[in-house]
């Protein structure tokens, strides 16, 4: 439900509030990895994310490229036009406003590690060519009526997904303007996943960090991640407990990705650091 | 087979050489469509075609974004950079060299409707994520390491699809330098069709004009098309005589498209057609 932006887990997670999730006392989730392959990590923060749809579109049917092209306005050039508009050679975001309401890094977590994944990022890692893209494969010679564009856009903190989907459909509007193509764009945003922050101060948080100094003998690195999880935030809502991500899998893990792995090691010593800090949960 | 690039149909008609192609005395392919709805066409050149591939690598597997996000040149804005040098808002190939070999229109022929269809056009019909794009459909959170592009490009005439391939290459290559990215980017020409051009004042043509008249009672509009067919080239060369393209279709069918019909009307005068022409080679 999660990975597909579930309609339905908030609702349920709040009609339970009172009855199933009421004398919750700590919240952990084990769904994210470490930031390297060695170091164990604790993530107190994410990014949350931003989902949009743009669409050019510029006739009612594909055409063959062979008879119309050179005389139609195609909709992928715009599209492909739009998409450059994003973000400049180092990733750098051109969307002004989108940084504003990024969560500084306070000094004692201002770590390179840390920096690094605290950065909003804007993934583009769906471009649609519609209706016929999976018979694209054998004819290549019909010019798409329409193209379409999905982003992963990871945000900053609140107020989040609506504040940016606002900013990011106005800068693609204006740009569209400046464009001055003859075809029809239309940008909306999807769902959107709040940011979330947690308070690593917390006994959740130093439980943990004990059991981690107990199995793997060393302190771990304190994250904010972008692998947004948007359900978090809701599970520290509706208990208005203290919520920890405990990663057990390393970065290299490839997360749904080919050949997805958790290592023996990690494997073994994470169900050796879940039993300890459940342990720990004990002596509150 | 010809729609995919035939290997074999091309050398299988040069080995029939001199023997089932000896004693051809014309040849009619049908293949192609009226450039509108309601006037016969006879088509006398086709554009040819080269089709490249450009890829941009950046890692060896697909990362996830919210935790490499930020921190990972993208393969995929490098190549959405690429893309949008090669055309104008307009449509314009902005390649140098690219309009050098594109054939005059003669006086007689510099017609408002065989202008149009006589430019070269770049069409960039296909973008492909690999290796995951099908499983993108549910998770969206995967920076893809390799991004490729296949790009078809009808040309003007001779040399045709050789020459054009080192100057896209050529010109990929020097705008690669500019971007600066340290991603890998590797540009290739996959197969290619010469463009073709017919004596539309042989006998077969006059033939053809004469029996359009007879069944449709108006005179065909001669076309240069880009509906490339690299076959048409070698049966001429093969045969050495002359070679004509006949329309049966509309230019609503939808080619390659959803719902690819032929009209009733074209499907009965059609018929008519060629069994007209059939007839008339016998008068020669």
């Amino acid at each position: 439900m999660e990975e597909v932006g579930s309609e339905g887990l908030e609702e349920m997670l709040i009609s339970l509030k009172d009855t199933f999730l009421k004398d919750v006392d700590v919240v952990t989730i084990s769904d994210n990895y470490w930031i390297g392959t060695q170091t164990p990590c604790l993530t107190y923060g994410l990014r949350g994310l931003s989902y949009f749809s743009v669409e050019v579109e510029c006739g009612t049917k594909d055409l063959h490229s062979g008879v119309f092209g050179g005389a139609v306005h195609e909709a992928l050039p715009d599209l492909i036009w739009l998409l450059d508009q994003l973000v400049d050679v180092k990733g750098t975001i051109q969307i002004p406003g989108v940084m504003d309401d990024v969560l500084k890094l306070t000094e004692e977590r201002a770590d390179s590690t840390t920096t690094l994944i605290s950065i909003p990022k804007l993934s583009k890692t769906r471009l649609e060519f519609g209706p016929w893209s999976l018979l694209r494969s054998w004819s290549e010679d019909s010019d798409p009526s329409q193209s379409h564009w999905k982003v992963f856009h990871s945000v900053g903190r609140q107020p989040g997904p609506d504040k940016i989907g606002k900013i990011v459909k106005s800068y693609l509007e204006t740009k569209w303007e400046q464009r001055g193509s003859p075809n029809k764009m239309v940008v909306s945003m999807g769902h959107g996943g709040r940011p979330f922050i947690s308070d690593y101060n917390h006994p959740n948080y130093v439980a943990a960090v004990k059991a981690t100094e107990f199995v793997y003998g060393v302190k771990p690195i304190m994250t904010r991640s972008g692998g947004s999880i948007p359900i978090t935030i809701v599970f520290q809502e509706v208990t208005g407990k203290n919520v920890m991500l405990l990663p057990m899998g390393q970065a290299d893990d490839g997360a749904h990705s080919q050949n997805e792995k958790i290592s023996k090691r990690n494997y073994i010593e994470g169900t050796k650091l879940f039993v300890t800090i459940c342990w720990s949960w004990e002596l509150y």
